[in-house]
């Protein structure tokens, strides 16, 4: 009987009803609430002039490139595999890749500039970890093929009237605006950029930019540690640093506190750190003309300010760069009070399109961090006030389930969200405790005397819940928490009990 | 020098700019009408007490399991990968695997019957084809937890409402209803499903199935010949049938072809063929009170209808079967007339969530093809209207850019879409053709000394475009299509030129 198992063996192993690692799913108002803030943000950007682009998930390899901003791992970050023919494919970890793609692919339909909006899921091969998951959510407007500041400004001030339709009221954010071209200079009085050479220093020069990056988290001295020598963090961890001297350092950290109280003096502060860097002085009056264009349109600093402390950690990035930070406080997984931070951010990046063409595509865009928004919004109570569950018509005799169903198509046909209950209608209590669980504000009951005298009974659930909590006996009494109508005025009787 | 290479071999291979094989972009309206199509749905979806879930696109190759229609390669059709941990990981295929793994999840946390819509991309590892893609949408509701046939009733009333409300117009669409339990009845009385042994002749079904699914496409003789023998079809290639005796097939082409003028006569006609099989009678008497549930809400056999020709290929439905066709024609990609055909389908599966917990849960859903149905809404001309492009404010003076900013944001403020033209204004004629491309109703020009005299000028692009296409020169001398405005009334001449 070779080759036949015992069927003892044979045992059922039932799959585990997980999502993988990382992975997880999202329920009723997560969805919704959503939905309305990016439904918010498109009007805005629709407003704009920008149109919409949807990009499949899956890109060749190839076509994706490699811009992850975790430099340190080049290699990784995506979740690929091998297509049958031979192809690699991979999902796609930000939206600005497909578009250099699309830009590229599609250059000779397209209008130029091309401004689009896109949104969606974005997949990163990461470890996951609290509030960190592998799959997530981005919303994006690019202008492609325009080297104008105006559009830098312009993606400025969309970011900022999009933070304030979806409920961040002016005061609560600040888009805060740089230029890499400035740090450029500012590198080359610091000798770590040649502009004879632009290759040198090349690493010491990421090493710059990501020290400056994480000063929020490090503090002056832990970026002036990661610029010099090096930096032990307090897991005994020791990170290389640039190997810049102390002069070296001190230029670099001048540049990083070069903001002023004004535009301005922020500007005239940063001509100084500069002094005959070319490239620098480009990047300074780039600074000086966007903050013009932006105080000319009415959103002056109490919106958008320069502030030479953002560089956005991405390499790719080329000119102008910005980033929306909320600045009320909320408490931290320890109870202390912290700004709520970055929300969203981008900048300039005028070689993405040319990996493909060879031709230099100037580029400038903003990437919001959906699920840190929306965060934001709970935080603020600016989210999730309406549950919105159905009218639960209940079900006391299977038999007339046909009369149940009347009764929610004539709520639903009136607007009402409304549901019949379809578990086992035998133990009624069951459906009490379903319209509870659904956040039902009225159940309909009609049972087999109410029906022969053509009756249902109301019961608003809403109000029984507050008087379950609250009422002393008395008020129980004198307040019922249902009422029998006429079956004729259901759909009257369940708007004012709705108080529609 | 060994490995060095010469420079000149160092040639810089640039990326391919493409979508990978299958897959495709979609751009402006394409996004837009889609999401009105969706938004529509779930508004009715919602309605009927529906929640939405989003699951992420990536689920264990364990979880998902094998349910794809294509039986005859079970282990193809997914794009999966290896995790680092060695899990198998692949991306989801339809949106009722997930459904089933997140009722197993939580099944100790979620409403019970669970109501729930989803929608979004999945994805198939299968051949492209002309408009057949590995990317595509679904938009399906489920509910889990009921084994009433009022739930499967729900869905069809539900999925005719849904029809209706993205405008296809009674009439033009029939929802057609079966069960799968009275074609097992029939698999009985012809002896290919044998009680006391179901797993007897397991294949054979497979095929009389999948034969009967595809008789719209080869017809009565073509059904009947995968039934006994085999098929060859045009190609040459043969199909080796399930072997029924003539008997056997004809027992079986006749519960196809049951259908009669009334949903009561079909009933009856389903009665004598099913003749003593228990399981038989039992799914005749379900879709009798299907009919009944649907008629005295009032959806009669001008929305659904009972049609034993409607199987669905897929091998885990067990009971109530339906499918969404419309019925209007269109002419196929060689002119010829036909029906639009089917955008809808679903049924009852009580199985999948026993796969997780082995316990079985009762559940029913359908799931609308989402490119299908917005291809009919396009043939039927009830999409795609309006292009709604921006006002486009032209550059005729690079240095006062902040100006032009300035009246995009005046009439962004009143609600207007507009841009300012950002691309190099140089050229006029190039801003111009910009203008056209981008369906602009409205070109706001103001050179120096339109701006000395505070004005501007409007050009209506729309009224222009008809103008030199149809008029004569009197016509065109009559009506001209520019107007020098003062700017302090820029939004309110637009306004006027746009007809709001």
């Amino acid at each position: 009987m070779q080759g036949a198992i015992p069927m003892s063996d044979a045992k059922i192993r039932r799959p585990k009803a997980e999502t993988p690692k990382g992975f997880r799913d999202y329920f009723g108002a997560e969805v919704t609430e959503r939905k309305a803030m990016l439904d918010a943000i498109t009007g805005v950007y629709h407003r704009y002039g920008f149109d919409p682009l949807e990009t499949s998930a899956v890109e060749t390899v190839e076509a994706l490139g490699k811009f992850l901003p975790d430099v340190d791992r080049p290699n990784e970050g995506v979740f690929g595999w091998q297509d049958e023919d031979a192809d690699w494919l991979a999902l796609r970890y930000d939206l600005t890749a497909p578009l250099a793609r699309v830009a590229a692919q599609f250059r000779n339909d397209l209008p130029s500039p091309y401004r689009r909006y896109a949104m969606g899921p974005v997949w990163r091969n990461e470890k996951p970890g609290p509030g960190r998951f592998r799959q997530f959510y981005q919303c994006d407007a690019d202008t492609v093929g325009s080297g104008s500041v105006a559009a830098d400004a312009e993606i400025c001030a969309m970011l900022s009237d999009a933070l304030e339709v979806v409920g961040i009221p002016r005061g609560d954010y600040v888009v805060k605006v740089n230029n890499r071209k400035v740090l450029n200079g500012v590198m080359e009085v610091a000798g770590v950029l040649d502009p004879s050479d632009p290759e040198r220093f090349t690493h010491e020069r990421g090493i710059v930019l990501r020290a400056i990056d994480k000063i929020d988290r490090l503090g002056d001295e832990g970026v002036r540690a990661l610029l010099s020598a090096g930096r032990k963090d307090e897991s005994g961890d020791f990170t290389k640093g640039a190997g810049l001297s102390a002069e070296q350092a001190e230029v670099v950290m001048g540049f990083v506190s070069a903001k002023r109280d004004s535009g301005a003096a922020t500007v005239a502060r940063l001509r100084e750190l500069v002094g005959a860097s070319v490239i620098g002085a480009e990047g300074v009056d780039e600074l000086e003309q966007i903050a013009d264009l932006l105080d000319r349109q009415g959103y002056g600093p109490d919106r958008i300010v320069l502030d030479p402390g953002v560089v956005r950690g991405l390499g790719y990035y080329t000119g102008p760069v910005y980033e929306a930070e909320l600045t009320f406080e909320i408490l931290d997984e320890k109870g202390r009070k912290r700004q709520f931070g970055s929300v969203a951010g981008g900048g300039r990046y005028d070689d993405l399109v040319k990996r493909f063409t060879g031709q230099a595509v100037p580029a400038t865009g903003v990437s919001i961090g959906v699920d840190r928004l929306l965060a934001a919004l709970r935080a603020k109570g600016r989210v999730g006030g309406d549950s919105a569950g159905p009218v639960v018509v209940t079900v006391m005799d299977r038999d007339r389930m046909a009369d149940y169903m009347g009764m929610v198509a004539d709520l639903r046909n009136a607007g009402i969200r409304a549901e019949v209950y379809l578990g086992n209608p035998k133990n009624f209590g069951n459906q009490l405790k379903y319209a509870d669980k659904r956040a039902s504000p009225v159940a309909v009951i009609q049972g087999g005397n109410e029906a022969e005298k053509g009756v249902v009974i109301l019961k608003d659930l809403i109000l029984g819940a507050k008087i379950a909590a609250n009422a002393t006996l008395e008020e129980w009494k004198d307040r019922p928490a249902q009422v029998e109508i006429a079956r004729a005025d259901l759909v009257a009787e369940v708007r004012k009990m709705l108080g529609q």
